[in-house]
């Protein structure tokens, strides 16, 4: 029997926040509006442009509000930000965020170890935070990390996997990304873990975030479209490392997946030959090679 | 519905020569048969060694012979070689070779490019040579190229894949590997080639081959197990890079498939640890970086 795969996928492209926030080139302020005005010219619809945790933690994103600011908002586009709390959620207004992303862990000891809080005290600190998007109509999407792995506590298992994402949903994010923070994940596990998720959260309300760290990321996203996944998160020129394996990959490419997904006939709308352009563009100021195969194999013929 | 993968599948190495061949750096006699060794000691069952074409068409494996004559054969491992016609069959039979390759492609264009010949007139060449490795007892495995994509022709209709398939079956070929040369396949097209073929020729009698062109080669594979699919074809610290495409990826890496199909529950019989060391050796004698994500990725963490 041939799974089925979805018609239509939205990518969500967060090569400006998840991809910089882990690359150690500092990047100009400018070329972070270059980059976003690019990516919004590609067909992306939604483009995760900065976060707004405290500058001491990512040093990469401190100009935050100036990067908001700076870019051409394109209609139809969404520029989601990343918010850890009311303070963020306020920097963030003030100059004009519309979505923001807020983030937690499936992992009790990673939670544990970054914010010294469990899931569940994790999840209390977002209530004031999702009570202020609600009243000011600002759209949530919600992100758990580690949900095939963990590098403190190795195995997460799947109950708490559900329940952070179900929780997130209830909370109201309109939609949860489930990550393989550290990409250790197969297409089994992947699967499964979906399909888990699934079915407490509807699937139109799930995206997938894979990391290309043990080179999975595509077979990964493949197992999920075919459980009826339908978003991607995704990085232009595979950016981002894995603070956890130095030397190691980073997010999957956006390429990598408009190149897939393409070739199964599943529309994204998005111009691949922009994309990859960009992320050559992107590749050559980090000083580094472009971590898509796609873009580099299209480079060369 | 959760996707049927096999429990078991069976990695056939073809770093020493498919992904030797296409490395620019000159490898010495007995560095070859040290990979050839050292693959052999890590659970692989079947090693591609070297081949007997014309040593003027491939200078790199110019020492097939001694080579071959060299390494230390393991019991109840296979070590086919390459072999293009009666000469080559001969200079391999000399040194003691039990297991021949032959191959073709699906590309009119391809071939008539290649070898000067049609599809047709292409398999009436290795008439010779299979009645006589029948007559000596020699196993011989079929490669069918270019079966997602030509670099002459573009689009390969599946009938000729099919075809040559069949062929390369009923002309003797105890197994028959179904090579996608530039790496432009994509997952749904890759699961209904396999397919296709599994119509006519019997899935436990195919392997599938994909190049890392473009990124796709493992979601290919997972397309393919999920079909019936339960042989193979790999190259260690994904050597080989593509003639079509320069400074793109070669053959898929085995460690890659390795790791997804152990974290499949799917057994290969192959340590993980030992192929990984045995990658990164091979990069650093040929000075390039491993093309292994997971190769990488386990020499960090």
């Amino acid at each position: 029997m041939k799974p089925a795969t979805p018609a239509q996928v939205r990518i969500v492209e967060v090569g400006p926040r998840d991809g910089l926030q882990n690359e150690k080139a500092l990047v100009a302020t400018a070329d972070k509006i270059a980059l976003i005005d690019r990516l919004s010219a590609t067909g992306l619809q939604s483009i995760e442009a900065t976060s707004f945790v405290s500058p001491k933690w990512v040093p990469q994103l401190a100009d935050a509000a100036e990067v908001y600011a700076g870019i051409a908002r394109r209609p139809g586009v969404h520029y989601p930000v990343l918010v850890p709390n009311e303070k963020g959620y306020e920097r963030a207004r003030e100059v004009g965020v519309e979505e923001i992303a807020v983030f937690t862990a499936a992992s009790e000891a990673f939670n544990r170890r970054n914010i010294n809080a469990g899931i569940d005290e994790s999840l209390q600190r977002f209530a004031p935070v999702m009570a202020r998007a609600r009243e000011d109509g600002v759209r949530v999407r919600g992100y758990v990390s580690t949900v095939l792995g963990c590098p403190y506590q190795g195995e997460v298992p799947l109950a708490d996997v559900v329940r952070v994402a179900v929780a997130l949903h209830r909370m109201g994010c309109y939609e949860v990304s489930l990550g393989d923070t550290i990409g250790v994940g197969t297409p089994g596990k992947a699967r499964a873990m979906f399909r888990a998720v699934a079915a407490e959260v509807p699937a139109a309300a799930l995206a997938v975030h894979f990391h290309d760290t043990y080179g999975q990321a595509l077979a990964n996203i493949l197992a999920c479209l075919e459980e009826g996944g339908a978003v991607v998160d995704a990085a232009v020129s595979g950016t981002g490392g894995c603070p956890y394996a130095k030397g190691a990959s980073g997010n999957v490419a956006t390429e990598d997946v408009v190149y897939m997904l393409r070739g199964m006939g599943v529309e994204t709308g998005i111009d691949l030959d922009a994309l990859a352009g960009t992320g050559r563009w992107l590749a050559a100021l980090l000083g580094r090679d472009s971590g898509s195969k796609v873009a580099k194999a299209l480079a060369a013929s």
